[in-house]
């Protein structure tokens, strides 16, 4: 029911929640970036039900964002890790875990990034592809898109 | 069940998760950086339900992401207006459209993004706000963080 009312928004936000929405992904995620690769390992860190780790590894082989690499034969068993597609997340999963940090840590961040090309600690500062300056939502403006369908959502 | 799990996890992206992560609320904070503000106007858009509208809207105006602002005395009516702790949430929308734009939008994107300031096409490049280089998955270390407890994840 939810799933077919998705499947109507020409909308990337809509069409990536349909990939990665669902609760779990985005913390088997977060786990991928910190270097997770077996499912005994996953599953011990985020306490998740096996079947349900399953499917949601599985989902996310199927849309390409985790590719299985063997590491036995008998009895199979492999390594789930992130694809080009799949590392691409990480501004996604990295934005989650900022703005928690910002928001909803009275006792301070829980983890603290690191540029190790600098050397600081530090959090990210979204720029503008074309001239480099900060982007915020305030000097932003959306259009109609190449792919703009006659459902496409537009702006109020 | 599933959020007794993750009121176990002391992990940003899961605290976020536990705000945001219910698959409508996204889009419905898509269409608040888009300008919309009104009930009708969210369920037109979405079409969701009218139920699930209204717990989505609630949760957002008692975590302080959304307030209400009455435009009409009798009967009652507000605008939902984000507030600074709800606009903080723009790079995560954003984040989720560019990937979506980038993957899994075959035909282009539907919406492009345009920095008022220079004027062109752009998208987000997340820099160090230390000394602003272009920042990725490759290039950080995550630590134990001022507000680390002894369930906060750490790197595999």
């Amino acid at each position: 029911m939810r799933r077919a009312s998705f499947d109507d928004l020409d909308c990337s936000v809509a069409h990536t929640l349909e990939i990665i929405g669902e609760w779990w992904t985005p913390l088997i995620l977060r786990d991928c970036f910190l270097g997770v690769t077996r499912f005994g390992d996953f599953q011990e860190r985020l306490g998740i039900a096996r079947n349900v780790l399953t499917t949601r590894l599985e989902t996310l082989v199927e849309h390409g964002i985790l590719k299985k690499v063997p590491y036995q034969d008998n009895p199979p068993r492999y390594d789930y890790k992130l694809t080009a597609k799949g590392r691409d997340l990480w501004l996604v999963v990295a934005a989650l875990r900022e703005w928690g940090d910002k928001w909803e840590s009275p006792d301070g961040p829980p983890v603290s990034m690191i540029h190790k090309t600098c050397g600081h600690t530090t959090h990210i500062v979204p720029t503008c592809a074309d001239c480099g300056e900060e982007l915020s939502p305030f000097d932003i403006a959306l259009k109609r898109g190449p792919g703009a369908k006659a459902n496409t959502p537009v702006v109020a």
